[in-house]
């Protein structure tokens, strides 16, 4: 499972006074803190800055890679500012993200390919967020033709099916859930991703909900996921989920974990 | 969901006293808290006595049914002993279980037609116990044909696709749950029950991955399940999921359960 660490992102309120106030050692410790939970990608976004968004996210890449030897996910829509972070990324960085929407596509998939990096696609285009499972994977499937015309491998593509909150449709799980299984179907040598918490809108314990989507979504194919490494409880669930579905040879790794207190009920 | 509460079970050392002492009070409470806590089924069994089997079961089933107005799951393979409850079942009793060896078959069959109950099933024959999922759903077209020519409904027919220990191969998780669904698929009105504690046999914090694998195999189709439902931490994962799968109409009944103070993280 290949783990992206979400807690460097200028939405969440702890975040923007610390890069405002250019404290390397507290964001440096939240990005050694998700690598030794399990991490493979640490996720950095300046989204909230707008005008300076630019020099945060710079400020984030050097900073974060001063202290984890880890690639970073790189997250934001806008081009400046990806191709400016990229410039200072050491190793394979991942972009997040692209879509099959003209502009957005024509800005970011020349940096992409430029920097050589891994790119988060989200199933919409044009036309906006599809409203079935299988329109969404004709998407995937549209935009995974076309990054292989531009000599993208599909191994560098993570396809992000789209969370809906299941309390204003109760189709959206499912919808979810088949997406991926229609990608991993069409195009097995590419990744899904996504993040858990929308599912949950609305509704009661949504720690419990989330918790749960992550399992119901690698049953269906879902090798990739941004999520809060340090909460102990996901990341139990999803171990265990790993064993469980026999990609954890001899449940080796969750044993290891266990025995470091490290998986919890 | 479908629910069999597993308590009353001879082969948990708290329940022989209880049916040689004919603690019916004990046995009655332990029926009715599965019930309040949202069992379809009551599981009856008492196939650790071998030579009293007859007398105890009957015993079991005419004591819970005193106290519950609940449909019992009866859970022998001796024929001698199914009829005997049986005949003092009031409603539709669930058979639990029949496979596709001759003997059992014969024996047991005739039985389910008489009393017109309800099967559990098990994906297995006198070759033993398939090692793919693609064996395990042959062997359960086959038994769910030749029930359909004895007149018995698939809608009456509950498949076990059987679960063994991922601790002692990688594949027996994915097997299981493949084979959940192979029979929705090619089965569509039966249904896909199971215990589920087998899977994490010899493995630590067995809890955490036995409420994983329910998530897992509701994900993939299963609709039954025989459970403690006395543990609030699974049935809080099985709400959870339901309402994630879309089978809970707007989340009325995880919000309601919530509201109950029933679900937890």
């Amino acid at each position: 499972m290949i783990i992206v660490g979400e807690l460097i992102n200028s939405s969440r309120k702890v975040i923007p006074p610390l890069i405002e106030g250019h404290d390397a050692a507290a964001i440096q410790d939240l990005a050694r803190r998700q690598m030794e939970a399990g991490a493979t990608f640490v996720d950095v976004n300046a989204g909230t800055f707008v005008a300076q968004e630019i020099e945060h996210l710079s400020w984030l890449v050097t900073t974060v890679q001063a202290a984890v030897d880890a690639p970073l996910c790189i997250d934001s829509p806008n081009p400046a500012a990806l191709e400016k972070a990229l410039t200072l990324h050491r190793g394979k960085a991942m972009v997040n993200s692209i879509t099959a929407e003209k502009a957005r596509y024509n800005t970011i998939v020349p940096l992409v390919k430029k920097y050589k990096t891994a790119v988060v696609a989200l199933c919409m285009d044009d036309r906006g967020m599809p409203e079935s499972a299988a329109e969404r994977v004709a998407v995937a499937r549209e935009l995974g033709a076309r990054l292989q015309q531009e000599g993208i491998p599909l191994d560098d593509v993570y396809f992000d099916p789209l969370v809906r909150p299941v309390s204003t449709d109760p189709r959206y799980g499912t919808m979810m859930l088949d997406t991926t299984r229609g990608i991993k179907e069409h195009l097995p040598q590419a990744h899904v991703i996504c993040g858990l918490s929308n599912v949950s809108f609305g509704l009661p314990l949504r720690k419990l909900l989330n918790q749960n989507f992550l399992v119901m979504a690698m049953t269906c194919g879902l090798d990739a996921v941004i999520i809060d490494p340090l909460d102990a409880r996901i990341m139990s669930n999803l171990y265990a989920t790993a064993a469980l579905l026999g990609k954890d040879e001899y449940c080796m790794n969750y044993i290891a974990r266990h025995r470091d207190g490290k998986i919890q009920l």
